[in-house]
């Protein structure tokens, strides 16, 4: 998917919301386990009930790996479902050696060797440019790669300060910026840190930045929307839980859409 | 495992070989191709003909996730054929916000939810601490962390400097190491940098490194037992290409049989 289809989207649909489908099968209302495929019922469901207030979807692929060859399976059927138009993250966090992040690369775009195609995946940085390039290789295709994140864990290295007075995540960012460009790379950044976004905004202005952590993990709409939109918008704000499991009862999709318009309706505000 | 039984192991079979099982479909000799599942085929073979000569087998997730929910089964059935006494790596890379971590916890650990059962994970650093510690909840499992890499890319970010005068993978240490201790966490040290090996013991004198990239990647076993090992050998040196393609006709077995060996009497003379 090209950058400016994805502006397009945003601008048509008034949303830059990315819904997080975090589906563990822990969680799934009891009136699906019946079904023989209980996540990617939720899932669908889901899909039916927010897609009309958001613009992208972003499985994040722990929950799927957890259930073994079945949980890929899910995850396949449930990518299969997203509608055309919706851009696709694989929340999966990877990286390695160049040969291997080649294989990462397979299994998240190659839709003949693994059965999913989605249009991005989350890359983490701490392996450097040999394990970004190889997803780079495939046209029309992103990486996220991670910047900011939004768990107490990113205070351990991601804020370290360098001799040149540089955070390690803006190394990161000074870094990457010209493995792609603005049109195949973007970065993840923690929306609790939305004091931040001024600083990441001058290093990276035209990037596309995933914002995570909004919602059940505190950050503020209004913030990341005054600090970090561009003139493309340049924002996709991930809701997970806030979502997907606002009721956990047989009204679960109506909660869901409820949840996922009133973002929306914010959302039409800032753009 | 316990560390002490991966002491024993290594002790009894004058061997510290780790058997990196990057199986790729488009590698794997022809004659095996007609079988239902070549890539278990292949490795069941490679298992047959290395398990004398090495301590731990190590499948890259990334060659089995590469071909969807057939090649986590190929990996499962994989895991089952690996001989008990053997030590068992899941080389992922993972991390990710504590919530997640735990779910990738699961992935790798809890047989009963994802038909796998690792005795370890490698674990990327990036994410910090929150990241990490769900692994390590698993009693006699273990977290494998990457501190320095034997990729280019090493240098884009685990070499900088610190106003401290530590390196980034020196920080990593320091600040990871007491999250575990040295009977649940592992480092992975790329060989191709023995140097770095004084300076990495300085550090975590006791724990276990994984030691990849000696071999095709370039690193000499000489130097890395010099440096690295510790009274407990302390080390697990990986080998995939070198042994598993060691030859690509039906001959495979026994060219990875004597590559193993070859390596393994190098390793008795260093024990």
């Amino acid at each position: 998917m090209t950058k400016q289809e994805i502006v397009q989207q945003i601008f048509q649909k008034k949303s830059y919301l990315c819904v997080g489908l975090d589906t563990d099968i822990q969680k799934v209302p009891k009136h699906l386990l019946e079904y023989a495929d209980p996540v990617f019922e939720f899932n669908k469901r889901i899909i039916d009930a927010t897609k009309e207030y958001c613009v992208a979807y972003k499985p994040n692929i722990a929950f799927y790996e957890a259930m073994g060859s079945k949980g890929w399976e899910s995850l396949r059927k449930t990518l299969e479902y997203i509608p055309k138009e919706c851009f696709t993250i694989a929340d999966a966090k990877r990286g390695d050696i160049g040969n291997t992040s080649g294989l990462y690369a397979r299994t998240f775009f190659d839709k003949e060797s693994s059965g999913l195609d989605f249009d991005s995946v989350t890359v983490a940085p701490y392996m450097g440019h040999d394990s970004i390039l190889p997803f780079l290789e495939y046209p029309g295709k992103w990486v996220i790669l991670l910047a900011l994140t939004s768990n107490p864990g990113a205070m351990d290295f991601q804020e370290i300060q360098l001799p040149d007075g540089d955070m390690i995540f803006e190394k990161v960012l000074n870094t990457s910026k010209n493995w792609g460009s603005s049109e195949s790379l973007m970065y993840v950044v923690g929306a609790t840190r939305a004091e931040r976004l001024q600083q990441i905004r001058k290093i990276v202005p035209d990037h596309f930045l995933l914002i995570p952590g909004v919602g059940a993990q505190g950050g503020s709409l209004a913030d990341v929307s005054k600090y970090g939109m561009n003139k493309d918008c340049g924002l996709l704000v991930n809701s997970s839980r806030g979502i997907i499991y606002a009721r956990s009862d047989e009204h679960f999709e109506e909660a869901a859409a409820e949840e996922a318009k009133k973002i929306q309706t914010e959302m039409q505000g800032f753009l």
